[in-house]
Formats: structure tokens, C-alpha cells, sequence
């Protein structure tokens, strides 16, 4: 266990196009192709230059052991195996999540384009990062977007006693017409699990209601920590009902397997592909009101959160906000990575003879 | 104040034939046309039927007031204003929530079943009573359903110290072919405004973090209670977040305005029409992997999480189970009403001369 002082330590840091120069070099050792390679750096960034930290660089060589073991495919070919309107389905083919994923918001957002909405579910697709980044890439088609996936269990039902959804997060996000959308991504958990983690590691206690031990009893002590809780404490059943929301999108639409019939994200096995399920929704303004009413209306609502009245010590944000200023911070500072995720880089690019990852805090 | 002990006293009961009776003559009385009613009492009785009571009879002699006061258009011209392929917006004329919500929920079921995937925004409308009445009635014909509105301010925003979000719904019903579909049903507040004033009427503490002063700050003590909290407690953040969803959903494709802009629903002015805005969803199955699949999957999910682990005294239950079980049980047993209710409706009855609402438990 590390020292709580460690907490105050500096993470290590390092400039964006740095951090992508470098994903783009182990990506091309183990022979992963162009639209893999962009799509994956694109979510990787997105994460970690809005500080969604669990969900970026970090992840990186996990990826890469994904694709060097046979879990993740190299070089997919996704493909659209049911198509009407507005509705399709889109297999994978054992990709990456980030290229699967972009490749359904394109498809979304170009059907959305002709039939006002477009919707697509997709199977045999691997866990994509940051839900946030797919419902940001459909704002920024000037759309209302929105993502969902499963993932492997953490999270128990209310008053259940067994690991059941996963974080099965919900990202929104509305555009503006100008500047940043207004972009929710959310677990559908009170914490992610490597809040229990970080805990159990400085020795701190959780905060109540967030997690359970084997019997699905409230626990605050990390090191008893065995699930997660869902959203809403006493009324959890709203979390665990908001997590069923993306559980059958992803899943039911797409045929794709539930929470509880995947194989575990961190496992010896990396050579097995996990299948998972995802959805994404487009809609285009356009095709309502229009354009100009949907970005002014929302304006109207970002200003009237901003100017909203706050309580005594507090600060009201809009979704998004924290997420900008941080971006604003980390364009200029570099983005963190965790110790962990810096030696494993360095251990990469030593095996496959890369330049090694420059460190501004070396 | 009405004594503790009231809490112990049955509370008035009817047959849900009868209380359709009642409502038909009463609607017609205030000259709704034949949509209005039939939409109207579909809609209350979902609700009361559910144990929704909240959103149930109990409203009825509220919105006769309206109908009979001009808020609400009893002759209603519902009609789509702007559509294309799966998108449609409607203007309900000042129509009864119920009459321009089942009116797009038909029309979402249209266009759904001719493009995948139907959404329709809609403006110009009003209250529309329980969201889940709209989520379940696109699961009837088959399809995954959504339903949103907004609503005049009950709820703070998380550090937040004025009334901003309505209790904006989020419901979404998953059918499985055969029988119950799963239903969620939704406020995005931790609590009901109801509950605050049940609490106050019993003298009774709210649970912790659902309620604030006039500052913000979260009271437990009902008299002191301002406003409502976003779900989440300390990760409020996120009710907030999932309100907006609901907000902008309901506002932004429609051109509806935003919940601060919205006439109280409860209010001496019963004559001018408050505008609201709502937002229905359907994806057919059949457009994307098959009814079958869906089905199939819904079932399985539906079948994992009732034979899922409990904690010690706790009991599972998928979204909907309650409602099931609350509406077996009324079908026997009669909904319930409140007695301000039934005074209301007695009332109405002898100055409409009609023949009194016959409680079974009179």
C-alpha cells in the first residue's frame, strides 16, 4: 500500500501531441491500421484532456496487450449487418471500442442527416474509453448526441448482493451553434471502482452508501469494498434503473451479451474478444424546430445554470464545465498519467524498440 | 395539521370502472371532445391503477378547473408542425398532456415502424401526468419507448440555492413479448414535491440530502423545506445532469420553454394556457437485430435480476415489479384516492348535477 503522502506527490505529465506521437508508434507495433490508430488516439485524448483520467492514456497499454494477445482486432472490418431508416446494427468485428464506436456516430449522425434521427446499436465491439467522447463527436456534427455501453459487473441492484451491471454510463451531449456543448458523462454507480482502489491505497474512508461488501451490506472501509452501489443511495433503485436504460440499449437492440455474461476488462486472458454491445442516438435539429432554435435554447439554459443562485460555500456548474476548464488547463500543462501507466509505456518502448514517452517532470 | 394517526386510516377506495364513469361524465361536463376524454382517462388510470397516485384521479378535479377555466383546450386541433423521416415536432393547441402526448406516441410508433426509429418533440402542450403511461404505450405496439417533459421548478441544482429543474421525468419501457414489458418511471429529484408536504402534514423528518432551504442548504425538518434535491445526494451533480436530459429533450427540438420560464401548475390563474414541452422516443426492434432477439433479451434480463442475490432483508425487484404487483391487487381491491379528492369530486358532481362518484368504502 502507498503512503498517503504519496497523494501530494506531482503526477508525472506529459504534452498531448507528445502523448499521441507516442500511442501512434505502439500502435503501429502491433500492426494496428490507420482508422484503428486515429480513432483510438482521438478517444485516448478526448479522455485525458478533460481529465476523465480513469478513461485515457492510462489505458493505453492495456490496449496494446489487447491487441498483441488477440482479445482486440488490429485490423477490423466493421460492417453493418441490419440497416432501415434511421436504424442499424453494426458488428464490430472484434475492434477496439473507439473504432467500432466512431464508426456507428458517423453512421448515426449521416442517417440522422436523412431521416432526422439516426440510431445504432453495435455488437462484437470492446470497451471504448469515455462514453463522452462519441456523444461530443455528434455535437459536433451539430446534433443531439448520446452514447451508452455495459461493461462487466461492479455494480449491485438495490438492495442486491451480487456484482450485476456495470457502470453502464450515460453521455449526452447538446450543441451550442458556438464554443463547447452542454456534455453530461455519467456512471450509473455513486463512484467508479477506482475511487475504491484510490481509497484502499491512501487509506481513506468511502464516502457513505457508495459501496457494499460480499453481502451487499453498505461498507465505508475500502479494503471491505466488493461491489459498487448504484446511483442514489436509499434510492438506489432510480441508479440501478438508470443503469438497466444503458444495459438493454446495449445490449437487447444489438444482441450483444449482458452485464453478467461478459468476461472480465482485467483478466489473464487477453486473447479471447469479449463481444460487447454499445448504442448511439443522433438527432438532428434540423429536423425539428431547427437548428437555430435548438442552439439558442440551449445557450438560454447554459447562462441561466451559470447565473443561477448558489449555496453558502458551493459552486454551480453546468455538465461540461469542470470538463472545459480542465481541457483549458491541460493544453497548456500536459496531461497526467499515473506512475503505473508511465513504467509500462517505458517497458513497451523498450520491447519494441520505440522512442520513449518524453515526460515534461521527468 | 392533520393528526399522525391519520396515516393509519384507509384511505378512500373505488372501483376503477366506476372512477372511469365518474371522469367520462365529469369531461364531458366541461365539454372535453371524445380524444381529450379517452386519452385522459387512459392516462389517470395508468397511473392510479400503478399505485402512481401522485399522478392519478387525484389531479382530475385540477385539470376539469383547467378545461373549465381555459388553460386547457377541451377541443383540442393537435397537429405536426415540422417533420421529417423519423422526426416529427407537434403542437398540441393547448390540448390536455395526455391528448398530444398519446397523439405523438402513435405518430412515434409510425414513424418507427417505417424508419427505425421515431421521435417526436412536442410544444404547446401541458401537464401530462405520469411519464410512464407513454414509455409503456410504445412498448404496447411492440418498440423500446422513452418519454421526457419538463415542468415548473421544484429543484435546486447541486450546490444550487433556487428552484430551477422541474421533477423532469425520465421513463423508458422495454417489452418482452409476453406480459409486463420493464418500466422505469422516473423524477430526476431525490423526492417528490408530495413527499415534502406528506412529511409536513405527519410532522415527520425528510431522509437526508432531499431537501433544502431557501439557501440551499439540505434540511431534514419538512416546514424549513424550499425546494427539492437532485438525485444523488453528494453526487448531485448528476440528478442535475440527468434533469437536463429531460429539460433539453423537451425544450430545445420543440421550442418549448425552459422549466424556470413555465407558469406555476398550481395557481390562481386557471386561464392561461402554460405551453409545456414533452419528448417521446420509439425504436422497433425489428429494425435493428429482431423482435425476437429484443424479446429474447429483455426476458433474460428481466429473468436475471429477480433471481438475483439479496442483501440481508432487502428485496430485488426489476423496474416495473411494484407497479405489477400494486396493480393486481387494485384490480381487486379499487384504486385509492385522497380525501381532498373526493371532496373535490363530489363537489363537481353536485354543481354539474351528475351522479356522485360511489366510493366503495363510503
Amino acid at each position: 500500500m502507498s503512503d498517503p503522502a504519496s497523494d501530494h506527490v506531482a503526477p508525472p505529465r506529459v504534452p498531448l501531441e507528445e502523448m499521441e506521437r507516442f500511442a501512434f508508434e505502439a500502435l503501429d507495433a502491433v500492426h494496428a491500421d490507420a482508422e484503428t490508430s486515429e480513432a483510438l488516439v482521438r478517444a485516448l485524448s478526448h479522455a485525458s484532456i478533460h481529465g476523465v483520467d480513469t478513461h485515457g492514456y492510462r489505458l493505453l497499454p492495456h490496449y496494446l496487450a489487447g491487441f498483441a494477445g488477440g482479445r482486440l482486432n488490429p485490423r477490423p472490418t466493421p460492417r453493418l449487418v441490419h440497416q432501415k431508416g434511421g436504424a442499424a446494427v453494426l458488428d464490430g468485428d472484434d475492434a477496439h471500442g473507439s473504432r467500432a464506436t466512431y464508426m456507428a456516430t458517423e453512421e448515426a449522425v449521416r442517417r440522422a442527416r436523412e431521416h432526422g434521427v439516426g440510431a445504432v446499436a453495435i455488437r462484437n465491439s470492446s470497451h471504448f474509453g469515455a462514453a463522452g467522447a462519441y456523444a461530443i463527436d455528434i455535437a459536433q456534427n451539430g446534433m443531439m448526441g448520446f452514447a451508452f455501453c455495459n461493461s462487466d459487473p461492479f455494480v449491485r441492484l438495490h438492495d442486491g448482493a451480487s456484482r450485476f451491471h456495470g457502470t453502464n454510463p450515460i453521455a449526452v451531449a447538446a450543441p451550442t451553434g458556438e464554443g463547447d456543448p452542454w456534455l453530461l458523462d455519467m456512471a450509473t454507480s455513486a463512484i467508479p471502482f477506482n475511487k475504491v482502489q484510490l481509497s484502499q491505497s491512501l487509506g481513506i474512508p468511502l464516502a457513505a452508501e457508495t459501496a457494499s461488501d460480499a453481502e451487499g451490506r453498505n461498507v465505508t472501509d475500502p479494503m471491505a469494498a466488493e461491489m459498487l452501489a448504484p446511483l442514489g443511495g436509499a434510492f438506489g433503485y432510480k441508479g440501478a434503473g438508470l443503469a438497466g436504460i444503458s444495459e438493454l440499449l446495449s445490449t437487447a437492440l444489438s444482441d450483444a451479451p449482458l452485464s453478467t455474461e461478459i468476461a472480465p476488462m482485467i483478466s489473464d486472458d487477453m486473447s479471447t474478444p469479449r463481444g460487447l454491445g454499445a448504442f448511439v442516438l443522433a438527432l438532428d435539429p434540423a429536423a425539428f424546430a431547427g437548428a437555430e432554435v435548438f442552439f439558442g435554447i440551449v445557450r438560454r439554459y447554459l447562462e441561466s445554470i451559470r447565473s443561477s443562485a448558489t449555496r453558502p460555500g458551493g459552486t454551480v456548474l453546468a455538465a461540461g464545465d469542470r470538463e472545459w476548464a480542465e481541457a483549458e488547463r491541460r493544453r497548456t500543462k500536459g496531461i497526467t498519467l499515473d506512475p503505473t501507466a508511465v513504467e509500462a509505456m517505458a517497458d513497451f518502448a523498450r520491447r519494441n524498440d520505440l522512442a520513449p514517452l518524453a515526460l515534461s517532470n521527468a
